[in-house]
């Protein structure tokens, strides 16, 4: 019996967090990612196409032999999982429900915070999910479009970027809250300074090591048999090929140099 | 004879201000839109694709018979336009050439700034064409890619936008400019922040309304009589009909109150 091959999707090159916390995890599991680079963000589709764009998506990691589809970008998660579980005959990771159930279970007082892009918080998905969960909970639910872009712009130390967090988190100064999701895989990069603007005694959860926990039991549950072979790495994106072998080869760097990034779904 | 049909194409709804500007220019000409909601944004995009993307929304056009096409997209113009005049019958104006042109004629030093998205500096597109135009003209470039989040949170009179905005402008200090153009079509709306920190003395050039100046000069070229017929305005997107609507009501409100947009071109 060979180790089990997981696939892992997302919008574009989001779902690298998820895989980096996946690999020191699980050294020993395959990996295939698929990240749709010609069609992202999915943040800004409505549900109709973003479960279109998940759906081929997730086919195409199907027809890659995975074991296991991890649904790392969240608004995929938000609008397409179960239409991806009723459709997939594999187990259907999503990048939500794993962190709403750890913060679930630290929050003393039931005042939960989350922290998303537009479509994820307007998806009413994570505050549903924390009122199911913790019934009577009080969720403050805030749309921090600026924050990617920031990231992006490698501005994470800038004074604008700390008055604009302080901007987006001015809810939270009454609301008394004892737990934040960061409900965006780019987030856990402004931890330093979301964690300064909300001060001392709050937890910060992080939904892509949450996902990766959540895929890491999954994953022991219809596999106790890991074998310690040689894994195998592979990406494919449908546009930008060599932009993201760059961001990864970045990103993951104890991977064998040369990624093994390929063209997939182009339009 | 029926007077021309203007078709115009952006990624989204940026394309809107272009649209405005040619109905104050030439009311009683219909207009046919088209806003590739469904894969905007293109500036994240590959050369490739770009090409792709303007290619099937510039056939969609035509297939409405429109009689001249202006691409309203800077990425679109800066990677698509020579191939659009290749495959296309009809006459295409672009949103870069007229602004290149107008800053050429205004500058007395040569001394051009251009601002715009990433895909739009790195094209190169801008700088080429000033320097054909203005021999000896010495372009400085810049990449503003938090632009456009900052004008879409309606924060452009936040002080972290002043703070963004002088980091941008930092390299025009010692630059010398005397003409700076707004490589994108939401760059206007941070025209005061923009100016408070050029300083006086500098001229600011609208990417958009040289656009429809020069769409206003071609549609005299091709067609001297104008029918005053009760124009019409039609538009499509590939996605979020609704969304579109409400954002091209609220922007041309001297329209009829019930604009009609249709789904077009869906994946």
């Amino acid at each position: 019996m060979t180790s089990p091959v997981i696939g892992i999707f997302d919008s574009g090159a989001g779902g690298l967090v998820v895989m980096k916390a996946l690999i020191e995890k699980l050294p020993h599991v395959s990996i295939v990612y698929f990240g749709d680079t010609a069609r992202l963000p999915y943040g800004d589709k409505s549900p109709a196409i973003i479960n279109h764009y998940a759906c081929t998506s997730a086919a195409f990691l199907a027809a890659q032999a995975v074991n296991m589809l991890v649904v790392a970008c969240n608004t995929a998660s938000a609008y397409a999982t179960e239409m991806l579980r009723k459709e997939l005959t594999l187990p259907v990771i999503d990048v939500i429900a794993p962190s709403v159930a750890m913060a679930c279970r630290q929050s003393k007082n039931g005042k939960i915070a989350v922290l998303g892009t537009y479509a994820t918080i307007n998806s009413g998905c994570y505050q549903k999910l924390i009122t199911f969960l913790y019934p009577g909970a009080e969720v403050t639910a805030i749309a921090c479009p600026l924050f990617v872009p920031l990231i992006e712009e490698s501005m994470t130390d800038h004074p604008a970027t700390a008055l604009i967090v302080a901007e987006y988190l001015r809810p939270l100064r009454s609301a008394g809250v004892d737990t934040v999701i960061l409900g965006c895989t780019h987030y856990p990069l402004l931890n330093a300074v979301i964690a300064a603007e909300i001060g001392e005694g709050v937890t910060i959860i992080d939904s892509a090591s949450c996902c990766a926990e959540q895929t890491f039991q999954s994953l022991t549950d219809i596999s106790s048999t890991q074998i310690a072979e040689t894994p195998s790495y592979r990406f494919f994106v449908s546009d930008n090929v060599e932009r993201f072998r760059k961001l990864a080869t970045a990103f993951l760097p104890a991977l064998p140099s040369e990624l093994d990034v390929r063209l997939a779904l182009h339009d």
